[in-house]
């Protein structure tokens, strides 16, 4: 790139997929991208542009011209537009939408501006074939062949009635191997999925995964067709689910990646150390009570970390279970009663297997009975505790409508240092009888 | 089901989608849920069977007699048919296989029996629509009305030259909007992505979910086409596997459920348990070795929960983000260097905040500097340490072929506890001139 020779440039991108030209202009900076962007034609280039990260797809826009932003536009499906237009200010939005030659399509994208993007109404998109179903096949397929341009991926035809409501779907397949009189009152499914657009995202993924979906309906609370969902969009959001759910359980309070500044990645990975670090102090003001017996028995001081650790593992373990489960809900799941006297049990199984092996250890290592004692008895104590935290916590979250996700992580671990060293503590004071 | 009633229940059940079906047996026992299947068509019955649990899956095998297993893949797909196979011992495999009244299936299961169920092959199903490049557009409709009974979703039709060689793909689509005597040579695509058999499942995952395939097809080393991997299979192989990572990041080593019995948890769950025991038995040795240094200062005690927890935070979130860096792998990464860089950089940021909030605060609380000092300084240290640990730790996973997921787990945190005493100690110690 650095010599411009915009000839080779346009030659060897000849025919590279647009994702993989999106991989190439991530190692670019702006403007260098721009001038590749620019001998693109402007198709091969809306798409490369919406595969970009979307903090770069952020800088991307801001040297891009309302006039250039307009022409991708016109070339993306109407949901990929809108996640465009929802990185612009409000007055550019605006402009950007007068600037599009297709004015269905501009209607579209203010229409569906109107959504949440974590709701199916904000994930869907206008494209779609509809057919009525006083049509005959070929009347549809005619339609098809109209419609087909602007809709990448047909999977099904929308049947809908006069006043545009949706009464199933005929895959393309059955129109292939129909009649050409047939009319499609007589061969669409009318027993079919939909959505209404308010529905959250979590739910829409639930649904199509569930019944093995590539596409589905979406609908306004008067069942007219507003647009439909596709798996691929489905795919992106259960990935940014998963991620999302395992940088909470590592205790990071943003969506940070790898590539992401200095700065940004320390600041979202702060919050939660810091609550650590109170939970520590908390921890060590706690342990203060107990100066005198730790100068007296320093021993005791050796098994804090033995204890907590545990605390926290047991904690996280138990509390992944949990979150697992009611992330497959179903509607016949044991009930919290039953829940909670499967983890006691699991609880007292691991408690007594680390007890006797710490007893075994420790007696055999310093064949102080006193400190074996203790140490096993608050390890058992301990297990069960966490275990009960690590249960209780995320059905408490999920029930509050937070995203019990959050509970795996540094929460429970910091809650359970501190229950640790409660339970070591008075143990230990009450063995030794200080 | 208590009264039995074949007739309520079948009428009951009428229209309700298997997957339903499946959900409401999960709930019975095998006996009661066997009388349910039997009073289904064996379509329906099958794909209520596939859609259960694995181990339900297994527990029904036993009490179906293989007629009745045959008579079920009868009515499956092959890459479903083959799963329930891979359920049952060789010799009844073959008893099933044998009793197949579709032919052609068998020749396919013994077929797909061949591969690992985590490669490609494993994945993929014989059911397909091929036609030859030679053939007219009316022609492959023909073949396509043969077929079809066969294949559930159709996405593409595969072409193929006389030697059965992928050359390219169709669209249903194109099909649709071509003229009849249309040559499909002329037509096809052959720019399609494709892999072979041996491609892992993560590859194959990663290819469907960048290129927005609906389904993929597999080749053998001369390019012949085996079968195709749909959207549907990935997106299970997606959440299995987001749910595998975040397992193994809490230290649970074996796929289990909530609605596992006890015994079963108990055992996932303890060996994890029982490395951090070890672990804390080390830090317990370990800290003896300052004993007399405690019994001077038990003060040095109070603060080893909050060295050893913030160790423990830094190094999951430090690894956290080394994972999924390494999971959304693209050839232009940071070379390690550069990430090593960047841990450095954020870590000296986070050191220093966390050290100064630790100094302001002991100081406060204490007046006693040399405490204050001693915390903040091995503070500072641990974070530098433990962000290392945790970038470090998952690489070198990565390149040893070993899932680095499991490095941002109870791993990750054993040894960084271990590492945060020593600083602490070492660092006290020195301070105090003990």
């Amino acid at each position: 790139v650095e010599g411009q020779e915009a000839d080779f440039i346009q030659s060897s991108l000849e025919g590279v997929k647009p994702v993989d030209i999106t991989e190439l202009l991530e190692e670019f900076d702006a403007e260098e991208s721009k001038y590749v962007l620019d001998l693109l034609a402007p198709q091969v280039g809306a798409e490369v542009v919406i595969e970009l990260e979307e903090d770069l797809q952020g800088r991307f826009l801001t040297i891009f011209s309302s006039e250039e932003i307009a022409r991708y536009i016109d070339c993306l499906d109407s949901d990929d537009g809108v996640h465009l237009l929802n990185l612009l200010s409000i007055s550019r939005r605006e402009e950007v939408i007068s600037l599009l030659e297709n004015e269905e399509k501009a209607g579209h994208l203010l229409d569906l501006l109107r959504y949440d993007d974590d709701v199916a109404g904000g994930l869907m998109a206008k494209e779609l074939i509809k057919a009525n179903h006083n049509w005959t096949i070929k009347r549809c397929i005619e339609e098809i062949r109209k419609q087909a341009e602007n809709v990448q991926k047909i999977y099904s035809v929308y049947v809908v009635d006069d006043h545009d409501k949706l009464l199933g779907k005929v895959s393309l397949k059955r129109i292939i191997l129909a009649d050409d009189n047939t009319k499609i009152a007589d061969i669409y499914d009318s027993d079919i999925a939909m959505v209404e657009t308010f529905v959250e995202e979590e739910e829409v993924v639930q649904i199509m995964q569930k019944y093995d979906l590539d596409a589905l309906p979406v609908v306004n609370v008067r069942g007219k067709l507003m647009g439909r969902i596709t798996i691929d969009d489905v795919l992106d959001v259960i990935t940014e689910q998963a991620e999302e759910d395992i940088q909470m359980m590592s205790g990071i309070s943003a969506d940070v990646e790898e590539d992401d500044t200095v700065w940004i990645i320390s600041k979202a990975r702060l919050p939660w150390l810091v609550i650590g670090l109170v939970g520590g102090l908390l921890g060590a003001k706690f342990i203060s009570l107990f100066e005198a017996d730790i100068a007296l028995v320093p021993v005791m001081a050796f098994f804090i970390p033995l204890i907590t650790a545990t605390g926290g593992n047991v904690g996280i373990q138990s509390s992944t279970i949990v979150v697992q489960g009611l992330a497959n809900s179903s509607v016949f799941r044991d009930s919290i009663f039953k829940k909670l006297i499967k983890t006691f049990l699991v609880a007292v199984v691991n408690g007594i297997i680390l007890a006797i092996i710490v007893f075994g250890i420790v007696i055999f290592s310093t064949s102080d009975q006193t400190i074996a004692t203790t140490v096993s008895t608050a390890l058992f104590s301990v297990v069960l505790l966490a275990s009960f935290m690590g249960t209780i916590t995320p059905l408490i979250l999920d029930k509050l409508g937070v995203n019990p996700a959050i509970a795996s992580g540094p929460f429970i671990t910091t809650a359970n240092d501190l229950l640790g060293l409660a339970v070591y503590f008075f143990v230990a004071h009450q063995l030794y009888g200080l």
